[in-house]
Order: structure tokens, then sequence, then C-alpha cells
């Protein structure tokens, strides 16, 4: 039968002053998942790594979304799935988007391209509401998509692709744990018109600044006065390597997703890994192990890599 | 004495989802504005229409912005200024903004050109001051910079031109007086964040929209559910005027600046003027005078007529 074999990559979501409407693929670290599809109905689904993630379908992240295609296109095909997972979960680089979207993807290529790449982020939301109770669409857009995307709506999906503007990105992930419904819980319900008004000043300012690669627009437009200033207190030493950062020439950055993990954009390669390493020793201060990854925008999102 | 002519436009701010950070340009109605520089250091102020607006300079939007100049600039030089006002005070079409960007632009081609658009931004704010009680920009850098522009800050100006985009304009201004202080005032000083999230991403499509040329996602992105549902009670017949343009097949719109002037984009004249039409036959229903007019976005901003 027809196997596929696919590159997912690790996304990065509201890219500081767009929660809930931005996100950004990247290329390291990535998932590599293999589809095989089936001549019986069932779904099969296998980790090799070792996050001790169920593998029982209706409780896997990808075997949701691949019950949800047998379901709603009436298949009488099933698919076995091997999961390596390198994107660790809770890191707040988009683990579960990876698992939702590549299954969504794949099944999608197995069954001859038969889906649009809507309504792939329509099957992958399930994924996502597996693993976080809600069906947001901020990680698996941009890892369908590839660069940086708005996401204007995922109720219906209205999805704007903006550019994927040549920088590096330093993508850091602590040792620590934050939970999404947390991360959640402690944002106030209430804001202040004039935050807002300066937060959708910046939206605006990012939104060109990507469009035009207009790299100073961007940097001056990185700023959340809304969230970053109550999630971050949940990531140790976040001002301070943040404040390195930008003193390192960072263009800015902020939290990825809901946290832990911390990204900066850079213009240059050298400036990434300065600050990857700049933060790692910051961790090590405190006795807290990390992870720190460099690379580009990726402007493509999920890869076939074998078929 | 060198002398200038110049044709400044109206201006529409905010543009529904962009409360406080956009404005357009677009050439109906417009004021003509004559500048002389003078030998001697007065700065005389003159209006040929009957709003009965202040000539004495100190008072006069105009004369408030020659007034800086000259004091900031140390000139020995003054300036007489004709004023040919066609937009009319208080209609939130940024008629004192017209004054007040024309009284800057004119002054700086008298000089030589020594004023970069973002000093005369400057300038001009003090009698965005002197009208309004605030120093706001979002009229007077269209008026300066043609298309839609983008005020990302105003103190420190950070203006982000964006586009011109080829679209039908319907500026209508119904008479009823709606003071910029009350409609400010009625605003909520704390806003829902789920209700802030959904406006930041209309901006964000109306951005790229404004950036693409995409009409389609101009019309989904000029949504307000903040500003728009508390101020369109201070206009009559506002939900009625809107929900019939959008069904004579306009793109969207809403309230001009704090109004009372309402606009709509269209992608054609007809429609645009038929959208004119109908709006002042339901105002005629309720016995209110109203002016309507129509042109396309102004790519130029104020322009220079005679020299």
């Amino acid at each position: 039968m027809k196997k596929v074999k696919l590159k997912v990559p690790a996304t990065i979501a509201n890219l500081v002053c767009g929660f809930d409407i931005l996100g950004m693929a990247i290329h390291e670290p990535f998932d590599v998942m293999e589809l095989k599809l089936l001549e019986t109905s069932e779904i099969i689904i296998r980790h090799t790594d070792d996050f001790g993630l169920p593998e029982e379908t209706s409780k896997n992240v990808a075997g949701k979304v691949l019950l949800k295609i047998q379901e709603e296109l009436n298949l009488k095909n099933g698919f076995e799935v091997i999961i390596h997972k390198k994107i660790k979960p809770g890191s707040g680089l988009g683990s579960s988007a990876a698992s939702a979207a590549g299954a969504a993807l794949g099944a999608n290529w197995l069954l001859g391209n038969i889906l649009s790449k809507e309504e792939m982020i329509y099957f992958a939301m399930f994924g996502e509401e597996l693993a976080s109770g809600v069906k947001h669409a901020d990680n698996i857009t941009p890892c369908i998509f590839g660069g940086i995307t708005l996401i204007k709506s995922s109720d219906p999906i209205d999805i704007i692709p903006l550019n994927a503007p040549d920088l590096f990105v330093t993508a850091f992930h602590p040792q620590v744990e934050v939970k999404t419904s947390d991360a959640r819980q402690i944002l106030k319900k209430n804001i202040l018109l004039k935050d807002a008004i300066e937060q959708w000043g910046n939206i605006a300012g990012l939104v060109a600044g990507i469009q035009n690669n207009d790299f100073g627009l961007i940097g001056r437009s990185l700023k959340d006065v809304i969230v970053e200033p109550v999630r971050s207190i949940l990531i140790p030493k976040f001002d301070e390597i943040k404040e390195k950062s930008l003193g390192l020439g960072a263009l800015g950055g902020g939290i990825s997703g809901s946290g832990p993990s911390v990204f900066m954009l850079s213009e240059n390669e050298k400036i990434s890994y300065e600050i990857a390493e700049m933060m790692k020793s910051v961790y090590r201060t405190i006795n807290i192990e990390s992870f720190a990854y460099v690379s580009k925008v990726n402007p493509k999102g999920i890869e076939i890599i074998e078929k």
C-alpha cells in the first residue's frame, strides 16, 4: 500500500503581539512521521520516542485526527503511523500541532490530495482539541502552510499566509513546566482599551513589516503589553534573557506559544547562536537544563521526504 | 515673496477596526489653501468660507501650526494664509487636520523643503491639539502621505505608509452633531480580551489586504467589535445605512473618525454612487440634511496646484 514519510517542523505561535492570531514555522526541531494506507480499517499509532505519549488511537493526537478523517470521509481504509518525535511535548513549540498537522497532511497525500489546506487544518484541530482542550489553529496553520501565517479566524477557518522573512530564529526550551491551561487562566479577561490600541498598532506594524521584509519595523513591532507581562512570570529569568538577547542584536522575540520556550529573531546566524549560548548559560546559573535550536524561518512547513 | 496654492483633501481616520492607528486620504471634499511667505514676522489667517472659524492666529488651527514652526525654527519671516474651506468642521472628515497639515506642508514648501514628513506631522499635531485637545496624527498623516497610513505611534512619530488600494469611497456627512470629546468619553476604558483578539485579527487582515490589494480580505476585515457598537449609537440610522450599503455591494465601512460621517468602500463607482443616494434618501425620511461625496482613495494626499 501507499506510504509517505514527512518532516514535520516545530512552530511558534503568537509572535509576541499577535496573541492567538499569528504563527510561524521553523526548521529545528522537527518530527519525522511515517504514514501508510491500510487495506483494513484499523488506525495504528506507534511512537519511537520516549515521551510516553498514549498510543491508543482515540487518545493519540495523530490518531484522533485520522479517526475524524476516516469518519467524515467514510473511508474503508485505515492508517499505520510511526512517529519519531523530537519536538518535546509541553515545550510550547507546537509538538501536538506537529502530530496533528502531520497526520492530516500525510493522510491527504495518501488519499490522493483530496483536501484543501483549510480542510487539513479543520481535521488537525481535532488533535489540538485532544491535546489542550481548545481547537486552536495557530500552530497547525504555519506547520501546513509554512512561513508566517495569520489565523484571522478558526471558525470559519480564514487563513492568510503572510510571508517567510529571511530571518534566523533562536528557539530556546528551558526544562520548566508551563501548562497551557495555566498560561491561559492567568490572563485577565478584561484589558485596558489603551493597551489594546498599543497592541494593535504593533500587530499592524508587524504584519506590514513581515510583508515588506522591513526588519527594522518587525523589531519595533515585536512588543506585547498584554500577554507577555503576565505570562512571563511563569518563565524564570525571562526578562534577563530577553534584555540580553536585544543587547546581542536580536530584532525582538518573546514567549513561544504559551511557553516555556522563548524565541528570538535575528538578521544573522552568528547572533542567533550567541543568543542560544547566552540563554543556556543564564539557565545554568539556576541549574535548569535547557535546549536551544537555531534555524531560519521555514517557508515550506511540512515536507515529504520519502514516498 | 514666494507663494503656493494647495489642494488639501479630506481624510478618514480609524477605518473601522483600526481605531487610533489607521487613516486614509480621499479626493472629495477638499480645502484649498493659499500660503505666502512674508518679509515681516506677522502670521495672518483669513477664511473665505462661512464656517465662522476664528481667524486670530493663536486660535486658528493653521495659525497655531505656523506659530509653532516660526518659534521652533527661529524664523524672521511670517506667513499669510487664505483658507477656502470645503471640509465642514465637525464632520469627522479631517477638517482641522486639513488646515493643520496644509499649513505645515505649505510652510515647508515656502521655506525650501527643510522638513521631513514626520517633522511636518509633528508641527501639524499642535493644530489638532488646538482643535480637539488631543495631539492625534491619524488624519494629518494620510493628508500628508496620501493613501492609507499606519500611525504606529505618534510620540515618537512612527509612520508606516501602507498602500492606496484602487477603491472607491463614499463619504456621507449627515448634519447631526457628534463632539469628538463625547465620542471619546462614551468608550469604555476596559474591554474584553476576547474582543481585543477578534479586533487585532481584523486589523492584521485589513493591513494584509490593503498591502496585497486583496479586496475580499479588506471586506472581511472591516469589522469593529469594540468602538463601532458604542459610537454608532450617536449616529441615527447607522445600522440601517450600513446594512443597506453591504446589500448594494460595498466591501465594508463604518464611522469616519469619531463621526458623524460614515464611509463605505466599494470596488466600483456605480455602487459608490448608489450607496450615496441610498444614504441620503434614508436621512430624508428623518428630515435630516446630508452631504455625500464619491471619490477614489487618494494616493498623493496634499497637492500643490499653483506656485
